[in-house]
């Protein structure tokens, strides 16, 4: 059987373990190339090969429902339910997503993205099905790094206390809790199935006998904890506490064990726990051996993970590093992240001054209330946490720092439309989700000199402030002078007919299309907008006075965004509202390449200055 | 010793243990009377008066840090910290509030009043001191019922790994675990004190021998866990597998052997769990023997505990009524509370459909996702949680419901000012948190009616639903005819001269204005702007054809809120903005009668007339 002719996940039921093995290596094969090209994950779906097969062996999908948890590890998955004609697709604009989707394939029966949330939907799906009297299986897949994250625990908590027939998949990487697995060896004994094939009593296969190099490649860094989190929650008696029952470990590598753990549990009518161990990146070891073979994935290797393509200096590195610096003589600056201490730009720190470095899990909300606790007993805290990530704690930003104006700083990275990694990943709800709350100050630089000035901002400044920055700043912009200041909009140029309002990595094509209109006899202004809330006032009662109209221009929902904040204080005030307001309309963009995006959403240059003209004409 | 003489608890280690039981009676005493006057927590703070009294003989506050979890179990902390001269004026405006407040006093290390939130804190302030070499003891003060929320395991088990010394006082008041006390006395054997003041083995003294009746008396239902959560985590090792020291379980009402735990126990440099058993409304058990003596304390014994003084039929009480008439002929109508069922109107479809009621415990974003998986499983979920705890939900109404459009409907009661309870109960930010949300359509109905036709609504409509009420509605409107339509406002009556645009509970209040300002000769219309997202756009569109100013009112902050996606929209298609948009300025609001509170916000009848007046004359 070849990949190319499974249609169905059921006809792998029909295939040999010998046949199998093959597909797995076709897959790893798969995933590899089609990853080198396109970006995406590749240790975290490496791992999962033998598992994914042993479920669809062991389930019959799309009656049986899979939900993965994060989804970052759906690759194979995607493969053997009939896309692996679309797969080198993948992240690509009208491609396959990086994951799971409904509205993409009824063999995903939960879309996901964020971490944490798949049991909670499992329970959901169980219950419905107990309802509706129909009797399909739920099975929720979940890594051991989402596991810190609190929902995990809530679902657990309900599923066990109602004993909801569901079957949980812990997919323990050995990534952030192997020092433990002796200790979970214990559970042993708890087994209620045969033990001949008990995976870590079996030989692992030879071919996926060491961990393998690309284990160690990150790319999301989503599931490696930090020395910060213990995890050991699997260990002792946590699921059976909680009402679960509990089997493994077994041999996540060990595709006829699996399946026969899976068989006998799927029917069991109480919700159960399958501890399954995997190897991040599994099968990628001929790489060590046979390195020719795998030059194609040498921009993997790259030590900080960023995908091919990827240009820019990471503005979280600015962070970092600027930080790093400033601790020196701030013994009050200390820095929580959530599960992300690389990617957000922040090891140079965690090597620094690892004792103000705080890596606290999955587990956003914790972040930010622990963060207004350091700040009530005298830091200066500041809290990494990808703009889309922080929507996990948005109540704790306003009950816990805002109400009590504690000075918290939320550094969210990845600020925009974040690309290839989807819906689940943009960075286009930060203004609307915060620019109400009381005491906050919402903020977004334009470059790293400007987020090096915030940050002297933050440092001086008696309340909480978010900075919001995308992953790097592409195109170029006349140099940043000058300090930052609240409320004040530098105006990077000089117009007489108008002005364009935008901030942060937007600024490029507002520059452009600036050029482009004043070709056209358009002669506008552009202003930094990096002060989002509260806005430089002044300049808005400015611009009114001398007539010129306003055009705001966004990578961020235009519902209750910054022109609408615009819109807002104009209306308040009397002063002519904004000519136009450019940015997002209500809806979800899908993945795709950043340029793509802007392009498709009329916020390059050619769609800001069409639009721009249109306005003007009207 | 007299409570009025206590001017600070370092004053509580001269007292003998006779003088401690008799300011134990006094401060019961005197939590009844002015509870019985303003409302508030009884049972909760009934419980802890012993334990607080034995805190704060351990520890040296305002240099030690006691964190109350929720913050409804502080009156009797606030008695004995300098506040028994103010506490009759406790929830009233420019009184006491119910919860701790960093402002208020030294002694509130930090403020509260959502679940959950004390562990986190604490650890943060745990390492701040320990950071800034500093030597203080802080202790999380913790209920069994907040301890289901996922918060409070994030924040163990972070602490627990990086063994960060601090003290959490599990407060189990029996109400939801109390079953488990027996396997909870399996620890016994792991105390490392002395056994002879073991609180299970005492005899508990007399004065708290019953279990009395006002345990039975839940003003918020906030720690009444229903069926639906078993709370078995405190069995077993749980936390010792989390990394924290167990002792326990304690007597919560035997003082002196409290106090001897925390004093040896506060100086241990890792973190600790001391598990004391309370039973809520501890010390009201006279009122059983003699009635007479606590009269003025009946009218907590109405069955639904509603204070004084809330008049109007709830509207939660509305939506759970009519939705188990619904759920006779629509088998796939389900509802989900997070330990709020009976406070959120429910209490009737759980004794209809116990078997369609989930009660998740505290745990709002479970809530949602499980929500999600139920809609994807085919039910139709509805999610009913106050408008201010929904906020723990919201990347889980983005990411999993939203952006996969799935028919769930949030039943948002408490929107609004919430009244005595405060700003971290008022439900003031709902539209701001939700308007931007792709897919999301958000309502807000004037009447039990429109409620009623609004869940109609949602049961024909294929994506997912906001509907945000106010616990009653007060004052008197039109009734209302005939049925909700999205995009369609309601005008509730006429006028040439412009028109007023809001909804739900601010309506009442418009409409005097509406009567006042016509006896000044200005004519204005009502609308009931009911449909918040989308907004009635041919209304706004046909108001500025025939050049009518509209005056936008809202009982929500006016960032981001209702009047600003009006301004967003006239400035989009070029209409006229807003002549005045009134709202809640950009500042938390502090707790007060509603009516006290709508005044000062310029919000009431007077306030109302006199800004339209005033914008009119400009």
């Amino acid at each position: 059987m070849k990949l190319s002719d499974l249609t169905s996940p059921a006809q792998l039921r029909d295939c040999s373990q010998e046949e199998l093995k093959e597909l797995a290596q076709e897959i790893r094969m798969g995933i590899i190339r089609t990853v080198s090209q396109n970006g995406g994950h590749l240790a975290s779906n490496l791992g999962v090969v033998e598992l994914t097969l042993a479920l669809h062996r062991a389930f019959d999908c799309p009656r049986d429902r899979l939900i993965f948890d994060v989804g970052h590890q759906c690759y194979a998955h995607k493969m053997i339910t009939g896309r692996y004609g679309q797969f080198a697709t993948l992240r690509q604009m009208d491609g396959l997503s990086g994951f799971p989707r409904r509205d993409e394939s009824e063999y995903d029966a939960f879309g996901a993205g964020h971490a944490s949330t798949a049991i909670s939907a499992a329970v959901g799906m169980a219950r419905a099905r107990d309802l509706m009297g129909e009797n399909y299986k739920v099975a929720a897949i979940v890594g051991d790094g989402a596991l810190t994250g609190g929902m995990c625990y809530e679902a657990l908590n309900d599923a066990g206390s109602r004993k909801t027939p569901m079957m949980v998949v812990l997919n323990d990487n050995g990534m952030s809790i192997s020092r433990n697995v002796g200790a979970l060896s214990g559970q042993l004994t708890r087994l209620r199935v045969s033990r001949g094939w008990l995976g870590m009593k079996r030989a692992v296969s030879d071919a996926l006998r060491k961990v393998p190099a690309a284990g160690k490649i990150l790319h999301r860094g989503f599931l490696h904890i930090k020395n910060g989190v213990r995890n050991i929650l699997v260990r002792d008696k946590f699921f059976t506490s909680l009402g679960f029952r509990y089997f493994g470990p077994i041999d996540g590598h060990d595709l006829e064990g699996m399946e026969m753990v899976f068989r006998r549990l799927r029917d069991m009518q109480e919700p159960v726990v399958v501890h399954v161990v995997t190897r991040k990146g599994a099968g990628f070891v001929d790489a060590e051996e046979k390195p020719e073979k795998y030059h194609g994935v040498s921009p993997f290797q790259l030590e900080n993970g960023l995908l091919r393509g990827q240009g820019g200096r990471s503005l979280g590195k600015t962070a970092g590093e600027y930080l790093t610096k400033l601790a020196r003589d701030h013994q009050d600056i200390c820095v929580i992240t959530a599960a992300m201490t690389d990617s957000a730009g922040f090891g140079s720190f965690a090597k620094a001054y690892p004792e103000r470095l705080f890596d606290v899990g999955i587990a956003e909300e914790h972040a930010v209330t622990t963060a207004a606790g350091m700040a009530a007993g005298g830091m200066r805290p500041f809290v990494a946490i990808y703009e889309t990530f922080l929507q996990r704690g948005y109540d704790q930003i306003v009950e816990d720092v805002c109400l009590q104006k504690l000075p918290v700083c939320f550094l969210m990275d990845r600020a925009g439309l974040g690309g290839e990694d989807g819906p689940t990943h943009h960075g286009v709800f930060g203004v609307s989700m915060l620019r109400h709350i009381p005491n906050l100050i919402v903020l977004s630089p334009r470059c790293e000199k400007e987020l090096e000035s915030m940050l002297d901002f933050c440092l001086s400044c008696d309340q909480p402030v978010a900075i919001r920055y995308p992953r790097a700043i592409e195109g170029d912009l006349p140099e940043y002078q000058g300090d930052f200041q609240l409320a004040r909009w530098e105006k990077i140029c000089d117009g007489s007919q108008g002005a364009i309002l935008a901030s942060s990595g937007i600024l490029s094509e507002c520059m452009k299309a600036v050029a482009a209109l004043k070709k056209e006899g358009l002669d506008l202004a552009l202003y930094n907008a990096s002060s989002l809330t509260p806005l430089d006032e002044n300049c808005l009662i400015q611009l009114h006075r001398e007539g010129k109209s306003v055009f705001t221009v966004e990578e961020h929902i235009l519902a209750g965004g910054f022109g609408s904040a615009v819109a807002e204080f104009s209306a308040r005030w009397g002063l002519n509202p904004p000519r136009l307001m450019l940015g997002l309309h209500r809806r979800f963009v899908a993945h795709g390449a950043r340029g793509s995006l802007l392009r498709a959403q009329g916020l390059d240059e050619t769609g800001i200055t069409e639009a721009i003209k249109k306005a003007v004409k009207k």
